[in-house]
Order: C-alpha cells, then structure tokens, then sequence
C-alpha cells in the first residue's frame, strides 16, 4: 500500500470515540478506570535493581530499588533469556553503573567491559541483528491473541485483526521512524509496511542491551535506561529488553559523568550495584499491573494525551506520538 | 494545500545532498564545520540563573550555573520582555527551584506562588494567549531575511521563499503536532498550514512560562524547563520563551519532589537562586555560537542525525523528530 493510499483509507477510518461530557486529564481518566481493565504483570517478568544508598546522612531510609519490566515475547527473547541467566547467577551484583549522559542514557554493567574483569555465565546466547526485529506476524497473533490488555493499538496491524480496528486513529501518531506505531503486548513498537516488520521502540524509561560494533549485538550484561526525549535512532540497531516501571528517578537524577558519552572518569563516581534478580527471587516484591491497551478506559486514556480538553488546556493538540502515550502501571492495589 | 497535494509535492522535491564517503557521526559533522558556519548568539539574549551550590563537601568548587537563550522575534516578546524586567530588577534573587517531576519540567520562581509573598515589579506587559502563535508571515520574513545562519530548516513556509528550498525534505520529519516542523532564528517550531500559524514548540531543555488556569497566560516570574521527553502536548497552550544552552545536568539531575505534580513538600528540598541576570550583566560569561541552519554543515549534520551510518549503526533511521536534531550550540572559540 502507498502513502498515499494509506492516507486516504486512514482519512476514511472511523472518528475517535466521543469524549465524555466532563474532561477529564488523563491521568483522570487512568484513576476512574475499572480493576478489571488493568492486566497483572508477573513477577517472573521483572527485573529488580537494588543500588547501594547514596551518600546523604538519611539515605538508609531511603532505599534506591529500580523495577524493570521485561519485554515479552516475540520479541528480544533472545536477550531477555540471557537478561535471566545473568539475575539468576547474581552476575550483576557488586557491578555498577558506570555512565549517564544528558538527555541520553544511564548505562550498568562491569566497570572494566564485558570481554575483561568479570567471566559471564555459561550457556547465555550469541543473538543474531535479525532479532532486532520481528517479520514473522503469525508469532505476533500467537503472542498477543485472546489475551485482554495484549491487544494491538493503532495501525495496519489492526487492519488484519477486525477486532481491534475500533482503535484504529486513536492516537492520530505521525511517526518519522516508521510507518506506523502500535502498542504490542502492552509495549510500544514500530511497523514498517513495505517489509512488514515490527520491532521494539526507544522511549524515556526503555532499557536496553549495550554493545560493541556490529556485528556485535550483546549479551544483555550490559544496560542502559533511556533517561531524555526519545532516541528512536538507536531503534532496529540495538536490542530493546524491557522499561522501568519503578524507581526511574534514581536513574534519572544520578550525576552527569564528565567523560566521553558521559562515562564516569572514576570508580568512586560509580553508584555500586547491590543485586539484580528476577522478580520472583524478591520477598518483598508489590504485585504491578497495567492498564489493558484493549480496554475502553485505555481508549480513552490515548485519547486524553492527544486531545487535552481539561481545564488546564486552551488548544488540544490533535495528535500524539507514541512516547507521549506511557502505558499506565503502578502497583496491584 | 491538502496533506495529499502536500505529500505529493514532497515527493517530488530535491533529494537531500548526498552524504560524504565516509560517514561521520553527527557530533563530528559538527566538530568540521568551519569557524564561518557559527553564529555568535548576543549575552543580551542569554538569562543566566545562578543556583546555590549542593550540599557536598566540595560544592563550592562546582557552581550551578545555568545558561538560557532567550526566544528571538517574533516569538513570545511580550514574555521575554517581562523576564528582561524581572532580571534587571533581581526579582529571582532569594527565590527557589519549587518542583522536579519526572520526565517532565523543573520549576522555578516565589516558592509561595506568584500573586502572594513576592511583588512583582511595575510594568510588566498582560500577555494575550494569541501570542502563543505568529499568523503574519511578514514579522517571521523580518525577522529572518538576511540574517545567516537564521533561516527556515524544512517546510512549506520555505516554499514560500525560494533561497531556502534547498534544505526542503532534509529532516523528513513526521509530526503529530503539527502540519510540519521547522527552525526558524535558530529555534524549532511547528507550522499549521491551514491557518498558516507558527509557533516555538517543546524539548528537552525548552524553557517556558508557568501560569495559572486559562485566560491567565503567566508573566514570566515562573520558569520552567523541560527535563524529559518532549512534552508537545504543551505547544500553544503555554509560552515558550528559551532554551537551556550550558548546564542543563543542573536542573535535570535535582532530586525528584515527593508532592503533587513533583512539588517539594518542604522548604529545605529546594535549590535557592542566589541570582538571575541578563548575560550583559553577568561580566564572567562566556561567548556562545550556534551552528547556523543555513549552513551546508547543518545541512549535513541533520541528514546525520537522520540517517546514522557511522559504525555504530546497521539500520538508518531515514527519518527524525524535530526534538532530536537539536541546533548544535558551543562555547566560541
């Protein structure tokens, strides 16, 4: 299908559900939605970052956890499978985080390189560039069908599945990276129509595996957090494996390294890693959930991010790109 | 024009220039441009806020300095008048950082709000909210005509002017937000094409007015800056007066307030200004530049960042958000 053509069936698509009568702001609308559109994230899906406290009188008291959710399948599994033998050999722990830049990354991992100090694991997979990505749409209907809050958002995806084509336009997304952006499996991705590919995208709070040059693609021993506006360059080009849902602040508020990419010039700038496990390895671990992507109040939701018509706003935008619509999570009440 | 006949258009237009045999990353693009691609940027358009230093025992030998690039016509003027004022009458001395919410803004001015501890000095303008956006072309034409390095990026209002229809389709950006993106005077913009409105858009790093519920539009003594992703959602609703151009790692790395909208709950979690000025009166500042937009290097270093194909990279993006070709800006040499 051309542009052209895909323009004009989308000028044809159905208008985005009525707003009701009061406006509410989004997050408005998340707190009014019912329980039984949010979806339980299992712990087996989490990753858990303990750093050390930091050097402030009362930090104790303070603990500093990052929960990451890790990417589902069709995608990354890959590195995700390796992401898991790593936490289950306590690989991470006594690591550190050895870089954040501005606006970029906040990056984790063995100080002195991945090939250098620290032996890896046996068994972890050397993973191919062609995982950075998914052609194979028959895996991403058996990832995703006859699972509520799994459902696929906007997009020519939708096209194929008549049962999501209500969402059609929601987000009224241009997008300069893809064709089109959908919300897969509750994660936000990029299609491309001319090959049908479908791949994982980069926003604030995403985590993913660093690697050398190509064709290096990584183990997953290393990781980085997105930390500024979204780079969507790195997409297709390096593994996506999950997001924050917790914590992110004590990434986000870490100092600037004053090294090159923002490299810390020396170990006492480095925050120590305490542990990183599954989350099923975690006590004390609160249940998450998030709000289902196939749920009327998600409808509304991403339609409240491109359209805010509380009483705040003078001029709704019309339209929102993909990072703006952060699938809602907290924590199972 | 319609979106289909503006589609078409582009297709036909010039192929952005062919990139140089060996790929440069777009930091090194930048790093070639010759001395005569720089545009000084005036200290009387720099806001300089001076922060206290942090608690650490060595503070006093890392001041909080951080710079901001005033908004240039015929954006915004009656803001940045009022902020001229401000300044020159020392109003922020004494004041504090109020509010740190990630991914989103850091906010500044009275921690008691702007209509109760603190007077406001005599004089400042009432700012209609039809300054939000510019419909008269000729003040944009003005403002840019004959000024290197201030020219039109991408768009239709280059189509309008011939001498800039070169840089046409460089970015190949998509956006949500608006009809298309551009820069005009060095800063990024959206541009409507049905009403032909322009207006001064949000990234990391925008500085913009914070106000109270509509018809109020601020008067400048609350700042805030963006310290996320691109919040786009508040384009012409709130104004855009700046950008943080030097020390940015000082607004975005503040510890996370714990109250609502990420408000500190408590006086001591604020950061005191110890000052702001107009960069003509701080005698200690530097010359800043930044690279000209007309220029054949920015030329080249937006086709980079559009299409990485340094060896880092295996998949060009082929595109790119207007929020991630950030205009190159650097101490002069």
């Amino acid at each position: 299908m051309s542009l052209l053509a895909l323009l004009a069936a989308l000028a044809a698509s159905p208008e985005p559900p009525t707003p009701p009568a009061k406006a509410l702001a989004p997050a408005e609308v998340v707190a009014a939605a019912p329980a039984a559109d949010w979806v339980a994230i299992a712990p087996s899906d989490l990753l858990v970052m303990d750093l050390a406290p930091d050097a402030s009188p009362d930090a104790a008291a303070r603990p500093r956890r990052v929960v990451i959710q890790l990417l589902p399948a069709p995608f990354s599994q890959g590195w995700v499978g390796n992401i898991r033998k790593l936490a289950a050999a306590h690989w991470w722990d006594g690591t550190s985080i050895n870089r954040a830049q501005d606006n970029y990354v906040v990056q984790w991992g063995d100080p002195d390189g991945e090939d250098k100090a620290k032996a890896l694991p046996e068994g972890l997979a050397v993973v191919p560039q062609s995982e950075y990505e998914v052609t194979d749409w028959s895996q991403l209907k058996a990832a995703v069908a006859h699972k509520k809050g799994e459902a696929i958002f906007v997009g020519d995806v939708a096209q194929e599945w008549p049962e999501y084509a209500s969402m059609l336009r929601l987000a009224n997304s241009q997008d300069s990276y893809s064709t089109k952006t959908l919300i897969v499996g509750g994660f936000p991705v990029g299609e491309r129509l001319n090959d049908r590919s479908v791949w994982p995208i980069h926003c604030y709070g995403t985590v993913g595996v660093g690697r050398n040059e190509p064709p290096d693609t990584g183990t997953g021993a290393e990781l980085y957090a997105v930390i500024g506006h979204a780079p969507r360059q790195l997409d297709r080009n390096i593994a996506v494996v999950g997001r924050v849902i917790e914590g992110m602040e004590h990434l986000s508020t870490l100092p600037r390294g004053t090294g090159d990419l923002g490299f810390y010039k020396t170990a006492p700038e480095r925050t120590p890693i305490r542990a990183i496990r599954i989350g099923t390895d975690v006590p004390d671990l609160p249940a998450f959930e998030y709000l289902g992507t196939e749920s009327e109040s998600f409808a509304r939701y991403a339609d409240a991010r491109a359209n805010r018509r509380d009483a705040f706003y003078i001029q709704p935008a019309g339209g929102v790109d993909i990072c703006n619509v952060p699938v809602p999570i907290r924590r199972r009440k």
